[in-house]
């Protein structure tokens, strides 16, 4: 029988209890699967005396994450505590360093410094995994990195914040306004410290980079996404996308083409009836287009103790198997710089403008739109209460963002717009 | 730089012409991700001559498959011939016995001798791996062995027979009987050589049987699998399915209980909205429930030359990287026999009865149903042409299927119902 596999786990949040809980409750379904013990040999946290729910007194404590990492009781230091520099990058690269193996949730880290940690972790002989990073529970890292590994990866599109999905179902399910719906979700602990980390699209930017990264052996370039946060959704977005058979949803969309990395965050309508505009609450889904396989989609919980904890200890198991991967499926020196490039592909899009009550304004924005080469699918004006201007929704056929951010650049020098248009692209998915 | 990984491909199908494609086509991609060379040393199939659109005259060539499993200038036997004993078994024996790695999308062969192949993999140093076998390009193996280790899996489900759902689609969209749409799936090339392997739902059987095995730790039970084919569904089925906001699929439900391993391949009603009753054509579905991450779900192609060549490649490329794993997730030995029980989770039914048109028919299938302990939720009878019967559906509330089999059993002996009644489970998924 092999030697066990010694963990140190470092924060003791929602996940990292729960990876100390399947560490002590399946031990024996582990040491079947993985042919040697799984062990925790210390743990570290800001708070030693709080009750996390589970027994710690057979562990070793450190209040140092650093010190946790370089013990020579730990195999795989197991960073649980967030944050993009900091204790957690310092922790990492200690274990790196000593040549211990790292398992993290931590997508800001590697959005931000993945390029360095997985070169760290390789002229160490050590491995550097983060499933837990993307998607909750969805094995994606998994699937991406080995199950299509013969596949030239196409495209990577996913919704990948479950706060923000929550958000955006319960103003259509509850009518509520963005306001309101962000106060309940806030109520709910559902928002990070810094809620712009979720509702600006930020968090699920780090989850797209890290995709890209992977499926077209490009260095992380989370700089180059291209984010817009779901503040702009207002519930009259919402009806009116219902209206016409659309969801709302913050979607992520990856491509790498002759000009260069394509990554948008921003919201999207989607078909309610597609696999997308079904997901509701906290579910998570990642849709990969390959060469070889065709469209691939995987759906599951996108955070909570279970499915995150699930993901930490599928890499945990991977590592006790012997199952070595370098972190971005390819040595760290052969992934590729990867310039952002504005999205290129062509689609339909949404556009909502407060129109001024004027003989003529509707033809001025008319004119814009035409010069600019956008043209009119579907158009409908409210009437309006307000004497002075009125709703106008506006269907676009398809066309690029660039002509589309043209048209309304110029929409503003007409002087009949009130308030900045409302555009949001329609994926036929 | 390593040695290159050594391939000697059996069966140049579809599948077969597809891996050769991807070894040509994509050589410095395949060489970037895993560290090394992947090459074909040699190949071998029934008929030389044919032309397969792929240039074989790099490559060595074998009549005998046995020959080629053995050679020296091949460090991994890809097993591509099919069927469950035969050339397909005697040579994947020989690779293994001569501690060479084999990748197989053979199905049938697994169900059958999994455990046996299993350990003498093991006994020998090797590995034998199956992604392409069960549902295509979907990397549900990879997923379920390796993703999700850390849970104890509750249940396994999934669509995993193309064509019974091309069929089952065809009926639905256009009307067609089953035996046209059977003879329009023949017509298309869509048929095993025994069709009954597909609409019989072996084939899909077999693939749950490989799936159980990994998600329970138990020892492949083929035999144990209650399978029940597509051919007593009738076209007026799927309209009283469909009219009822269900779909008809073919569905394959694993459980491990306290009472024995229960498995299920038989057509049931599903909801219309949800995501399995959404599947077209040939994209399958697999679902996970795990103890931790909650509810996976996966889908993809089923079938085809891109996708199964893909999830070839998969395993291909994990034996390039070094990445070796028990076939069924634990060592052969530790699988433990799992006893077939009959399924016990209570369902609503769908029934579908021909009641003889006299007085007092209804009253004695109500007794049957009443005295079974079977309640119904719903009922319709239809106006019918004939004088002498007419056709009712229930749908009850949940019962269990020995429950309800014992009220079938008696509804015989009440003279009442003329032909077989259509009993199908009603999955709210």
């Amino acid at each position: 029988m092999s030697q066990p596999l010694r963990l140190g786990i470092a924060g003791l949040g929602t996940v990292g209890a729960g990876v100390v809980k399947i560490v002590r409750q399946k031990a024996a379904l582990l040491e079947t699967r993985s042919g040697r013990k799984v062990e925790i040999s210390a743990v570290s946290a800001r708070n030693r005396d709080k009750d996390r729910g589970v027994p710690l007194s057979d562990y070793g404590w450190e209040d140092d994450p650093v010190a946790l990492a370089t013990r020579d009781d730990v195999d795989v230091f197991v960073e649980l505590m967030g944050g993009s520099d900091g204790p957690a990058k310092a922790a990492t690269e200690a274990a790196l360093k000593a040549g211990k193996d790292v398992v993290t949730a931590n997508k800001a880290m590697l959005a931000h410094h993945g390029q360095e940690l997985a070169q760290l972790a390789e002229d160490n002989g050590a491995v550097l995994r983060f499933e837990a990073a993307v998607a909750g529970g969805i094995p994606i890292i998994k699937s991406l990195t080995e199950g299509l590994a013969g596949n030239e990866i196409e495209r990577v599109m996913g919704v990948m914040n479950g706060t923000c999905n929550y958000i955006l179902t319960r103003m259509e399910d509850a009518g509520l306004s963005y306001d309101e719906a962000f106060a309940e979700a806030d109520g709910l602990g559902y928002l990070e410290a810094d809620p712009n980390l979720d509702v600006g699209g930020i968090d699920a930017g780090h989850k797209l980079s890290l995709l890209s990264s992977i499926a077209f052996g490009t260095q992380v370039n989370f700089a180059g996404v291209e984010l817009e946060g779901i503040g702009c959704v207002s519930i009259e977005d919402i009806r009116q996308a219902a209206d016409m058979g659309y969801r709302i949803k913050l979607l992520g969309v990856a491509r790498l083409t002759g000009r260069g990395l394509e990554q948008t965050m921003t919201p999207c309508l989607v078909p309610a009836s597609s696999p997308l505009g079904q997901l509701q609450g906290g579910t998570n889904m990642v849709v990969v287009d390959g060469d070889q396989v065709g469209q691939i989609v995987l759906r599951g919980a996108g955070a909570g103790e279970g499915p995150t904890a699930s993901a930490v200890m599928g890499d945990v198991m991977d590592i006790a198997r012997g199952l070595r991967v370098t972190t971005f499926g390819q040595p760290a020196a052969t992934l590729k710089p990867a310039p952002a490039a504005k999205a290129t592909v062509a689609a339909p899009f949404y556009l909502r403008l407060n129109l001024q009550d004027k003989p003529g304004a509707m033809a001025k924005v008319a004119a814009v739109l035409g010069e600019a080469g956008v043209s009119i699918d579907r158009m409908r004006q409210y009437s309006h209460d307000d004497q002075t201007t009125a709703p106008v929704l506006i269907v676009t056929h398809k066309t690029t963002r660039s002509a589309l951010d043209e048209a309304l650049a110029q929409m503003g020098a007409t002087g009949v717009v009130s308030d900045d248009p409302v555009a949001l692209r329609i994926e036929e998915v």
